[in-house]
């Protein structure tokens, strides 16, 4: 049946495939023509996520000279955002664009190749899961559920979030109804707040109608181009929930196995670029973004309080190690994750951290 | 003449690509069959260097099914090391695989493009050139060299280097004989030491014969390799000098506008997932390394003191800043760059600094 729809959908290929189409004699249609339908948890072209799985798709297309195509569709399109998984699980879909805490329903072993609070950033993130193992026990963990998993991308540091009030103290977090999906969210509701997930297009409803307080979203250039300025004051960081949250992408696993040697390689080439491409992209439009949001639009940016953060991080350490109750994959992975931060944090000190502190010294620089 | 290489190539193609030969029909292989050259700057299978370069010479071969082929060439192999951008250049051969600040010689905007003192870190770097509008003026410069530019790895911070004395003040640089490339040794020679560059396999000998005092080269991963710890005793960090060395590849401008759509669209995107891999990698190789190094090998790792710091600080902002007396391209880049520096230094406040200091506090974490 896979097949099928692969044959249909070289028909239907996008403009590029469609002119090397024309080109090329009936055999090599017939022989390798195919095209991927992949579902996103993303609004259609919403900045760095939706386009960047566009770009991922278009990426795909253009190495395989049309040979594989890739098809997106934006939440909603062919299966509800969330329904992502079950759809590239059961091969109604070919494969995802999303960010893996969403299924952590499934297993909480999946909040680890998105984020987890307090945990890694983007590049120890990538080091972990290209050369320290990781990418070994996602596909063990991913294989359970017919699925090839892949980095697609990468916000880097998150934003703490859009508050109505100023959070000055624990007690600020006592029944606020806050938008934060993933463990970051279990974080919230063990300091006493009303945490919920929701998709990224049903934010700004909930939090103008007052159905929530407050939310996290990702930063700047994403949070500008939803519009939380408009109905609430300040915005607070660090993004302790979410220090470098992955973007994932999934292929059902026999669409997988059934590509040539050559579609596996452009595929797995793509995702690491798009993982480079799309870190970059979210570096690159943050800080403009926010020069937009504070100039234009006159939003305060607070840091969240040491001692808060401090009564933060122990609970996410509560929470994070918790997940070793669920036993089999959720605690090897966990034991791996843990071993990699305590070394990215020791080199981390003599590296980026280091550094980063030095430029702050007080010298004058290319005046 | 380029053509008829190409054409010779394909004969002595690689296994992977030698197999793929066999069974297409002769018409084929006259029609599309590319082998290209590429001369690196790094010892053969140097660990993240010249691993690195065969990596990306395979995935290219991969992804193109044998019909592109990448062979690559240690140094001195086909030409002496810093020979390689005028091999490139000229044609002698196809690609290279090295840091642009070898190049200076030829423009110092090719600093840039590799790493510059109290610079952009690799995460930043990759976000100025991707999407800071640096791309388009590398393009700009390279051009004018016949090559086209991508970046092709990252080694993240580097260490500040290997030393037989303590950095105690800015005195103890007075006459120093330091290998140090790039600006970072202009900087030095500005406040009194003797720095030299040298290629990577003639540095241990003449630190063992005494004929340099110090050394910087990599990182913890890169240096264990050369077995710098057998002979100088101190480890400084962090290495401001290099704060994100970009590894570039450079094609010469006809090989690559004779290229087909989907073999440009498989180098660009095998660069940028050579760029995603790499850094991962040497974040993912660095502690060990740096474990290794002060367990087995008793090294002493010590910070340069702030004082220290804030005076190469402003030798290095007179030092970059003092590019624009070469006017053109060269003001271009630096004027692109430092407001590129600027806005990155306001978001890595809010993101990744803010973070990293955050993660620091006294919590307990998954205990």
């Amino acid at each position: 049946m896979k097949r099928r729809e692969f044959m249909k959908g070289a028909a239907v290929a996008g403009a590029g495939a469609a002119a090397a189409v024309s080109t090329l004699p009936k055999p090599a249609i017939a022989q390798g023509k195919k095209e991927l339908k992949m579902v996103t948890t993303w609004p259609k072209n919403f900045p760095g996520l939706g386009t960047g799985a566009e770009r991922l798709a278009r990426n795909i297309t253009a190495m395989s000279g049309g040979s594989l195509s890739v098809k997106v569709f934006a939440a909603g399109e062919l299966v509800p955002p969330f329904e992502s998984f079950d759809a590239v699980s059961s091969g109604t879909a070919d494969m995802y664009h999303a960010a893996d805490y969403y299924w952590q329903g499934k297993s909480k072993a999946f909040n680890f190749y998105a984020a987890v609070p307090f945990g890694l950033t983007a590049t120890e993130q990538t080091a972990w899961i290209h050369h320290g193992g990781g990418q070994q026990l996602w596909d063990e963990l991913s294989k359970g559920f017919g699925i090839k998993p892949f980095m697609a991308g990468n916000t880097g540091v998150q934003m703490g979030g859009w508050f109505n009030k100023e959070v000055n103290s624990l007690e600020d977090y006592k029944g606020l109804k806050i938008r934060m999906p993933g463990l970051g969210g279990e974080v919230l509701r063990r300091i006493g707040a009303a945490a919920v997930s929701l998709p990224g297009g049903e934010i700004f409803p909930a939090l103008q109608s007052g159905a929530i307080d407050a939310t996290e979203w990702v930063g700047p250039w994403n949070d500008l181009a939803f519009g939380f300025y408009k109905v609430t004051k300040f915005y607070y960081y660090p993004g302790f929930h979410e220090p470098g949250t992955t973007l994932s992408s999934g292929v059902n696993l026999k669409t997988w196995e059934g590509l040539s040697a050559d579609h596996k390689a452009i595929i797995t080439a793509a995702m690491a670029a798009e993982n480079d491409l799309s870190l970059s992209e979210f570096n690159a439009r943050n800080n403009g973004a926010l020069n937009t949001l504070t100039g234009k639009h006159k939003v305060t940016v607070k840091k969240f309080p040491d001692p808060v953060l401090n009564e933060i991080g122990k609970a996410s350490g509560e929470v994070v190690g918790g997940v070793r109750s669920e036993g089999g994959i959720t605690a090897k992975v966990l034991d791996s994750f843990l071993d990699f931060r305590k070394q990215s944090i020791a080199w981390s000190k003599l590296s980026d951290q280091a550094y980063w502190n030095a430029r702050l010294l007080p010298f004058k620089y290319a005046g």
